[in-house]
């Protein structure tokens, strides 16, 4: 193996906070989500959106229930200001959501902003410029107190032509882009400077939106940072400090949530993490797991293929199928042992008082997303009798005794094997069929008539006769015993040479009403030692046991 | 909007260690890797891998680097067992690489296992049994002094038939699965039973794997839990204590990074983050997360496209267009700003002396894992001048002049606003070469003959003849000047009713070499005022500018 060439790159510098207050905090409510599909997502995807397929993102957003929608860059290009007139003229936007507009801080630009937002209620000016050490090198070539001028002018451009334009629904929002690549207290520096500009309050409050543009550092390292800088703005009731981490270490989420047990108010994401590079945070993932933690999300992920549908519709991106709660497989156990924890699982939580939910290796109820729990068990060549079994009451309704797991388990486990692939559930059935159901050889019943007879002393017989074809041939018998089973294995007994004993029998209806099929389930042995189940089905559940005998005695002949 | 029905969920209890000493921690080396793609990563797939796949997959582990490898679980199935087999008796483990196979603590089955080891250089023998409160309560129906005697039994017996079985490399790891969910005193309290029967030494170290089976908390209550533990396991140094995180909250990554600065030693995982639901850990990430600080992640992913290849041909999974370090669009910049940092950012980073890697939008430098700089723009809607231009030079040699990028920069923008689409970059090949190359009228040259004259005393002149196509016509001109261009454009404006002037004029090799050809740029401004870029080509300077003046032309009478 070679080396990699580790040595070009540099540990990142975190700060040296060691009261820090985060790890000790939980997160007891939402933050307040902003979506940036409709611009940082949006700007990462080969094909942008067009009109209409913003629209429809706009309003999947609003019926999910985004309170603040960055629509894009109105300045930047046609498309985009039209987005924002449409939307605007056609009254798309509900009372309570206020649309938010990205600019730089030139005065064209600004202007062609405020022209887009000609006639909106509520809307938030979002400018920025980057104030990393390394932009600032090689981007730039400005020196600290340049790049705030840049800040600050900008500011004072934004609110003098707010007020210029006459618009009282807009709010500001300042980013100093690339926050994470920033000297800490060069940042907040920029920040105050802003700040002083627009003189904010707690009841007009500033959005200071804090970028990991690029994520750098592990998740706790940008929590300290979003302490840090929490603990160290003037007026922290005048500010809303603001998120906006992106997943190039694949740990956004991580990044966020700590950054919210550090102080933070906001956060700026995506659905399913769409954005630039490897994407931003994912406000799919953050807001369900805050769900699953008993917190209330505040956006409304309940039809949660829906909101994937019209994602990837629009988009063209897709979502992984292991994307947490939305992803094909992340309801689906292949293994046994978890298929087997599983269903048992799922029958404590069916008694359960409280319903609290609680089942082994499903954080969540994937009812309460609007999945089902039709794929939760799958079968292929890593599962087990359990899984199978599941499957086959959940989906089709027959209980199979505990005792015959093994063996239905084991014809499974042949067939997936063989094959490879995924059995799925209607090859089961198949095989259930084949095995079980339908052999009517060498023996096939024909008639059968059962009479009881009970006397007043309850004393009680029943006596069978059944027309049976054997091998093609058809002979009848007579039995009488103190319940049909007993009296048709007793007439069989008799006529055959065949003898068995029953080892086991259980029963459940599988339909519900008066017109309810029976399944029965009985084990028989052979004086020979050998033993196999049967099941037999029918309307009549005497009928049904006497097939199951059948079944099982072809079973054992095959 | 509807509310979600977050009251059936509880935030999940933390523990109260408030002198927690991790976030105070940075990772400074690798843990010791283990890949479980062929155990846990396998058993979750649809179709789980055959025999052959399975050989290429160790392989391909072998080959980046692990030195530990869990194989599978061989008494559980024939193909387990095969492949056990196969690996020793065909001599595929290297020297270095421990295997690792999972068993339950069963005797029959410990047979099996160590039967399917015989021959093993070095093995580890990993056996589980889940230790949950949930997994108590609704699966076993057992207390926690039975389950306690589940591991302490185990431990005999596996410890016992090393014995009988006499097979000297083997190592023994203890997993307590579902620990996340075990309140953590019992958990420790298993661990010591289990360290109880087994007696590990420094030199012969038990292995304790503390799975979050399923991820169940924010990444830092989780190195709460493995800080916790790691202070209060007795005979530390002959424990190695092991992580093994899943990703249902999407933060699998930042649950194994601060477990490690929370003291664990070793990390269990699989490439791209395979496994059961939402994945195990992708070690990829974590590793090449380490990587980009600096530190030597002891896997190779320097050839990342390669193991995506072989991941996905045995897997049948797919990984994800935005999966960090890896998917198709990581290294890509779309949007204009982004693409105007990276160009700036790439040049100084050519200058850089110390070549530690810094380039804005860009973690790592893509070369380091095999990817190229071809992909790092790509073109759309949203793209900017300063993209177009990186495409020209890094994809085709031709420095556009930085006044003539808005002009080229609108041309490809009306392309992709008409489209919609990505614009590849032979697309805007095809749109440079019909908008400046290709264009042959009014104007078109057709022969030219320069003749410079050098006198002793310095001064100089230039006379160009030049056979001119106009409208079809052809006509024949001469001119004289201090230099080529001069004299072309003189004899030009005698000749002709077109006036204009030179505005700015640049050129380049595009080609190396004695056969190298030029490209030259030039801006000329008609008396009326319009202006516009011209560019030519030709393996002589002076004939390129030449037909750079009239490709100028040509477009000004477009």
């Amino acid at each position: 193996m070679k080396s990699m060439n580790f040595h070009r790159y540099r540990q990142f510098p975190g700060i040296n906070l060691s009261d820090r207050q985060w790890p000790s905090k939980t997160i007891t409510k939402a933050p307040i989500w902003c979506s940036v599909d409709l611009r940082d997502g949006n700007q990462a995807l080969r094909i942008p959106m067009n009109l209409e397929e913003k629209l429809q993102m706009f309003d999947l957003l609003v019926e999910v229930g985004f309170k603040e929608i960055e629509i894009g860059f109105p300045s930047a290009a046609q498309v985009e200001y039209d987005f924002a007139r449409v939307l605007i003229e056609e009254n798309r936007i509900p009372e309570d959501v206020t649309v938010q507009v990205l600019t730089q801080a030139r005065e064209h630009l600004i202007r062609k902003t405020y022209d887009a937002l000609e006639g909106v209620h509520k809307a938030i000016v979002h400018f920025y410029n980057s104030t990393s050490t390394l932009q600032r090198d090689v981007v730039f070539h400005m020196n600290q107190e340049q790049i705030k001028q840049i800040a600050v002018e900008g500011a004072k451009l934004v609110k003098s032509l707010k007020e210029e334009y006459g618009n009282p629904g807009i709010r500001f929002e300042y980013s100093p882009e690339s926050f994470t690549g920033t000297e800490l207290d060069y940042a907040l520096e920029v920040c105050h400077a802003v700040m002083d500009v627009f003189e904010p309050t707690p009841d007009n409050k500033l959005i200071l939106n804090l970028p990991a543009t690029v994520e750098m550092s592990t998740a706790n390292l940008h929590a300290d940072q979003i302490e840090w800088f929490c603990r160290h703005i003037r007026n922290r009731e005048s500010v809303l400090i603001s998120l906006h981490t992106h997943n190039d270490r694949g740990t956004a989420v991580a990044a966020a949530e700590l950054a919210v047990m550090a102080g933070a108010d906001r956060v700026e994401g995506t659905l399913f993490g769409n954005g630039e590079r490897t994407g931003n945070m994912d406000i799919v993932t953050m807001s369900l797991n805050l769900f699953s933690q008993g917190v209330d999300p505040k956006l409304d992920f309940s039809n949660i293929n829906r909101v994937r549908d019209i994602y990837e519709a629009c988009t063209r991106m897709n979502v992984h199928q292991r994307h947490p709660y939305v992803g094909e497989l992340v309801y689906t156990a292949f293994s046994g042992s978890h298929q087997d924890a599983i269903n048992k699982g799922m029958k404590a939580q069916e008694t359960r008082e409280d319903n609290f939910w609680d089942v082994p290796y499903l954080p969540i109820d994937p009812q309460d997303v609007g999945r089902t729990y039709q794929s939760i068990i799958r079968i292929n060549s890593q599962s087990g009798k359990g899984g199978v079994a599941y499957i086959m009451e959940r989906e089709f309704g027959y209980k199979l005794p505990k005792a015959m797991h093994p063996e239905f388990g084991r014809i499974i486990q042949q067939i997936t094997d063989q094959t490879g692939d995924e059995l799925p559930p209607h090859e089961i059935w198949k095989a259930f069929e084949q095995e079980y159901l339908n052999r009517t050889y060498p023996y096939h019943l024909r008639e059968c008539h059962i009479q009881m007879n009970a006397s007043e002393e309850g004393a009680s017989d029943t006596i069978v006769k059944a027309v049976v074809g054997i091998n093609g041939d058809v002979v009848e018998f007579e039995g009488k015993g103190n319940g049909p089973i007993d009296a048709f294995v007793k007439g069989f007994n008799q006529y055959s040479n065949v003898h068995f004993s029953l080892e086991s029998y259980s029963e459940h209806d599988i339909d519900h009403g008066s017109d309810a099929r029976a399944a029965a389930y009985i084990n028989i042995r052979k004086s020979s030692g050998r033993s196999a189940f049967g099941v037999g089905v029918d309307r009549n559940i005497n009928l049904a046991s006497i097939k199951a005998i059948l079944s099982a005695l072809n079973r054992l002949e095959a």
